[in-house]
């Protein structure tokens, strides 16, 4: 009969005819337990639309680079709209901005007053962080958060400094100069580091290459972030415990060497209000988290807790000579800090490699936020715009006595809570920073630091996300590797080393998975034209002289050998089966390619000479559903013609009914 | 109607009873164009059978070091056959050996023979490119090919010195250590290299770590052979011109003009003999490539030269001045070298570092030769033992004055071709070296170093595979610039260096595949349940309220994000295409989840995501055949439960089919 060999075939042309030639099944014994009852048809496997490599180049660029169309806005529009668009495409504020009322005013003044009060005490707290002086963190409440609500595209994210970043900066200048002995050198470091973080985060956006940050996966911040956190809490028994000489190193060794070394130095007039207002703060926390609707109670806290404090040691004054204050603080706006910026020297290169890793890690937390609450009100953010938008900010901020700024996920959630609906939020938070640097500085004057150490406890403590460890521990197990080594990493050797190896094993993982792909033996579900995994569906059932694969992965180098040796195992071990069992031996494997998603120039020669080898042990090898570019391949290397005809087949049920009729047209061939 | 809800969810069982249900399609107006006229069924997905962590952990293990089941031939086997066997895994001889007759030795007689005449040249002249004594090549032909034939698994593999190890120790030692300055120093790095080689290369075979080589792709191989074969032979120019003072950097500009600013030094009588006997080799490797019944006359040509150069210069001794010779050769056989190994000292890390890139080289070259023959003879090698074998012979070799050694393509081509039927032919090269070791070495007194030079020319010369660089060209544009990279990166940075950008170029390969995965829209295959790419088949048809998309790779943190903001393009552009064609708008999107080989916890993030965000536009999502694993991880993080009924379907057309019944038989949810 052989019919289907009048399959018109046109291997080598690229639009695709699809000439279907029905195909009657005579059969009357049904000896395969296959259902083409009906007379099956046979379709073409078509090549994809023919491209140049030039199309091809520029798609795979767009692809690559504007994944999201951030243009297609700008399509099908006069020109003044264009420009219109244009304006609103770099400036959001001309999007909301037109818009704007009364109604949405009175919300955003709430919120933005909401944030202020827990953005003064944070900003002074985490500028400590940094080992940076108080003010500073003031500073960088008051200029960034107004150049983000003229850039910025979301609507709910609160800017100032964060911890994280903090955190890094301070531990990566103070492991090489010391800020007690070189303060001026030091606040020099810090604003060239956040010049060079803006410029990376602007240079990220610029460039489009804004999915590199999506390599810090959620499972590496898990652990970093907790790891961070055990530390910073440990550093800050310094303030809580009234230490004065205590270590600059980040690791946990040293750290708690150093708090039980200057037991002599502990106070316990510190200890106490220390101690007295975290419980407070943790509660009014936990109070919060249980009910949302009480946020306005742990965001009023740290600002309740400075002001109880500072008039609690304003009134003993002398009885409190314990208490460590902040002491005097200028008055005045942002001073510029252009001529601070440290553009050559030695620790020159150690200033961009803080701006980048605390660059990286500001930029994550801030996407990260931003896309939250973009989520939540259901719109969508430009991430490259948003990095664009941070890092021209970190820029502007390094030249007005700012340190590293970003989304910060607290002051975000907390905005988001009080009700903010546009960016506005952003300028009256830094309208009452601003009040404050001109007019309430002495009032800090009696602040004692154990308060901020307190406030930044709290506030770390949140970051300790053992809920999510517990998760990824459930669903993966590598992840939760990933998790592990973060946290330790950070622990115990250092912060950038400790991301670095997290990354590192979650590349390693991709590199695994692509190495060692799944592949499975496929059976027909009866009634069907299905065929699924046999382990896992049991109502399955093999069929008779074939033997059906699925490979799950693309075929690169990096697996085209073990996937050679892992098919030939199938076979050796479908064989023994068969022996044993004293079934129909196998005359065809099917390899069903939907999952090859992608092949190389490696993995075609295996598929060649895996059909050479199968030859020449009489076995046929039929390649099922392979992917366009995997045919496009296919055929620019030839092998689809070695294949020709009957050696791809659009589906594996269309390909064990044709060979099948094949075999009982032509039994002689049949061995 | 609501027919499909009565299906058995047990959505937390592990065993799946796949309760089928068989829905008539009672609808006569067919609105849809699905192929649904017979009563269609709804299978139940299936959770893969449940197993532990351990068990899970222990069979990704097993898979990841011992994919092809090594000791499959032990199982249900008493314990003197299991000891038998042990032996013969371990000691290929005693496989092959019992049953050795005269026939197969007559074979390998006449095969020994032949590699050896290639042999004893080719030892001697990479011995020099390896910038060593000609001695020591030959002394790497005797020892390493007795204990290769003992440990060996390769019937046809031909051990030795080959060019790309001894040009890469050459280069990486040289380049620290002078060898005609401290030539004692170099030759103990070099013995110590070897070690380190061995070291490296048995190790990796014993963790089964072998899959490492598969990371050299071919396409990198490709273009670091031709680097290197064109770098080698500019290099030979020294020998072939007659120069004295040499460079000895290895990158293409000092070694170019280092020829150029030492033309006084160039002499004519070298020349003319060096280009006759070159035009000489070329011409008999081209008549054997194109006749390869006639492979006798390149194996044969390099010991005829060798010996034809060798009569000239002596009989024209006096006349000769110009053309340097080898000179005096110690007669002997290997000295042992233990005493000559470099264990502490400032140059132990040049050694280690040169062993550990000269074994891998070794070894990838070792394990794909040995492939290719296994593969023409229809045996299969083990690479890790194979791994094993090449490692202890380096180990041995670098304690009997051998450097570093593997199986040599072109030797092994013309021991295939001479019709070796054993390893023995191995034993019978090395005992034609040994008898060249013990008494023909004053012959090769008068042997013009000229014509080592041209023997590795025309060896190296064969390695530029402008045909496999044409093809990678036309296959896949990526491979072609890994294999540019690894060129360049060799011709003018360094050896290890061009070779590990190029890796770094197929690592980012993988992880731009990754990173920005394929995605597709999907129409049906009219008069099929086949649904395919709808720009690939022009007659696939959309299905009007549905948007079925696939997904062609893995879902994970480094695609997570691109993952969401695609599909919502795709989102967008298909409800800007409805309201521009005034179509059915869409009511439910389908994810086609076949390709999506696996999943991270950040994958499940952002299906919850997709999902949330879909419902919150009134969209349904839905997904058709999740993979087992993406299954399991699905209901380990409970979004099995949030998809539920209706959510999850084995395939797009049971999904089609069922969820639009059920919009029919509730009209009043169908807005």
């Amino acid at each position: 009969m052989g019919l289907s060999s009048n399959r018109v075939e046109d291997l080598s042309g690229h639009a695709c005819n699809e000439t279907i030639v029905t195909i009657s099944t005579t059969t009357t014994t049904t000896e395969l337990q296959i259902s083409s009852n009906p007379p099956f048809e046979v379709h073409r496997v078509c090549l994809p639309p023919h491209k140049t490599t030039l199309q091809k180049l520029r798609q795979r660029l767009l692809e690559v680079f504007f994944p999201d169309d951030p243009l297609h806005k700008f399509k099908n529009q006069t020109w003044l709209m264009k420009l219109v668009l244009g304006l609103q495409f770099f400036f959001p504020v001309f999007e909301w901005g037109p818009q704007y009322n009364l109604k949405l005013l009175r919300a955003d003044i709430i919120s933005g007053l909401t944030i202020a009060s827990l953005a003064i005490p944070q900003g002074i707290s985490y500028a400590k962080l940094a080992n940076l002086p108080p003010i500073v963190g003031l500073y960088s409440s008051f200029v960034p958060p107004l150049i983000y609500s003229v850039l910025g595209s979301s609507k709910h994210l609160a800017v100032g400094p964060v911890s994280i970043a903090s955190l890094v900066m301070g531990t990566m200048l103070s492991e090489a100069v010391s800020y007690t002995e070189e303060p001026v050198l030091y606040l020099q470091l810090a604003f060239t580091a956040t010049l060079f973080a803006g410029l990376f985060q602007a240079s990220l956006g610029f460039f489009r290459l804004g999915f590199i940050i999506d390599f810090l996966s959620k499972a590496t911040l898990v652990g970093f972030m907790a790891g961070a956190a055990v530390i910073v809490s440990l550093q800050q028994l310094k303030g809580l415990l009234g230490i004065v000489h205590f270590t600059s190193q980040m690791q946990i060794i040293p750290v708690l060497s150093s708090v039980f070394q200057h037991k002599d130095e502990w106070s316990w007039q510190t200890i106490v209000m220390g101690v007295c207002f975290l419980a407070f703060l943790l509660t009014t926390r936990q109070i919060s988290t249980r009910n949302p609707k009480l946020f306005w109670l742990s965001a009023a806290s740290p600002l309740a807790s400075v002001i109880l404090s500072t008039l609690v040691v304003a009134l003993l004054k002398s009885n409190a000579h314990g208490i460590q204050t902040i002491g005097h603080l200028q008055k005045g706006l942002n001073p510029p800090s252009l001529n601070m910026l440290y553009l050559s020297g030695p620790y020159l290169p150690l200033a961009i490699k803080t701006g980048i890793v605390s660059g990286i890690l500001a930029l994550t937390e801030g996407i990260a936020v931003g896309r939250t609450f973009a989520a939540l009100r259901n719109y969508q953010i430009d991430g490259n715009k948003e990095m664009m938008a941070i890092g021209l900010m970190n820029m502007a901020g390094s030249c007005s006595s700012c340190y590293v700024t970003t989304g910060s996920f607290s002051r975000s959630a907390v905005n988001y809570n009080a009700g903010a609906q546009t960016v506005f939020s952003n300028i009256i938070m830094a309208t009452a920073v601003l009040i404050t640097l001109l007019f309430l500085m002495p009032l800090f004057y009696y602040t004692p630091i154990v308060i901020l150490a307190a406030i930044i406890i709290t506030a770390v403590i949140g970051l300790i996300d053992y809920q999510a460890a517990f998760r990824l521990w459930k669903v993966d197990k590598l992840d939760f590797l990933a998790c592990l080594c973060s946290f330790f990493g950070v622990l115990f050797i250092s912060v950038p080393l400790g991301l670095a190896i997290a990354v590192g094993v979650s590349v390693f993982k991709i590199l695994l998975h692509v190495t060692r792909p799944n592949t499975s033996v496929l059976g027909n579900i009866p009634g069907t034209q299905v065929y699924q995994n046999l382990s896992r569906y049991r109502t399955a059932v093999r069929i008779p002289s074939f033997l059906i694969l699925a490979v799950e992965a693309p075929i690169y180098f990096a697996n085209s050998t073990y996937l050679k040796e892992r098919i030939l195992r199938w076979i050796r071990e479908e064989e023994e089966w068969i022996v044993s069992n004293k079934e129909t031996a196998i005359k065809c494997v099917i390899i069903d390619m939907t999952a090859v998603s992608s092949i190389d120039s490696s993995g075609i020669d295996t598929i060649c000479e895996l059909r050479k080898t199968l030859n020449k042990r009489s076995l046929k090898l039929v390649l099922a559903n392979p992917v366009g570019n995997v045919m496009e391949k296919l055929h620019q290397s030839s092998t689809l013609e070695a294949f020709g005809l009957n050696g791809i087949y659009l589906t594996v049920s269309e390909a064990v009914a044709d060979i099948s009729s094949l075999w009982k047209s032509e039994p002689e061939s049949n061995i």
